[in-house]
């Protein structure tokens, strides 16, 4: 096994009733200066439920649970389940107070730990360039 | 402290003359069914030059080493300084090939540890949505 590498949690997801926020741990709270000049954020996490060994062995799911989705290994998806559970996804912020970020909605659950951040600047790539795949385009 | 998770390279990035590639770890090959269906991916790497207690303890840099730009908390940039050294991209697949990746480029160093990969897809995201800080858009 090649060397191992350690991560921390920055932070956690909260989902309190009609509300996700980033609760930041103040020990980080320097890394949010000019954090709000920003409309989105790459949020960074940790698919912690899934931190076992039988997940992290998973090479290959049915994208989004649909069984009618062809077998695709877990580098061409977005799933939960892969050998380093890191999960990525683009958040509008409402607002930073203090360690809090607010943002308008995450698809991870509640007290996920957040492992980075960082500012989402958009790519520049054109439609005519992008490929997908079909169980992508059919949904 | 809180909770340590482990990750673990699961391929690196080669950059011999000309060219640029991730050799996958061979024990991940079936990650990669299907990745051949997207035109791009999204490179999660590790930062391991500047994995050392001084660089993941810096919050705060002149965003692209520019003493021009203002102070800035890491979580508001992309810097390879950060508390969790975990670095992303998104890079044109030009072929995958049993366990390599060529890609067209990737602003990483040679050997640089992969911990992760993922499917390109596309935000929608309305240019009018978008709000960049200064420091960004001027340059």
């Amino acid at each position: 096994m090649s060397d191992a590498f350690q991560l921390h949690p920055i932070g956690w997801i909260r989902k309190p009733e009609n509300a996700v926020r980033i609760d930041i741990d103040p020990a980080f709270q320097d890394g949010l200066l000019g954090l709000e000049g920003f409309s989105h954020i790459i949020v960074c996490y940790w698919f912690h439920e899934n931190d076992n060994s039988r997940d992290r062995h998973r090479l290959q799911v049915h994208p989004r649970k649909n069984p009618l989705n062809p077998l695709t290994g877990v580098f061409a998806t977005h799933a939960p389940v892969r050998p380093n559970l890191l999960g990525i996804s683009t958040c509008r912020v409402i607002s930073v107070s203090g360690t809090t970020i607010h943002i308008d909605a995450i698809d991870a659950r509640n007290d996920t730990p957040v492992i980075d951040i960082k500012c989402y600047i958009p790519d520049k790539l054109k439609p005519s360039e992008i490929r997908l795949p079909a169980w992508i385009s059919s949904q």
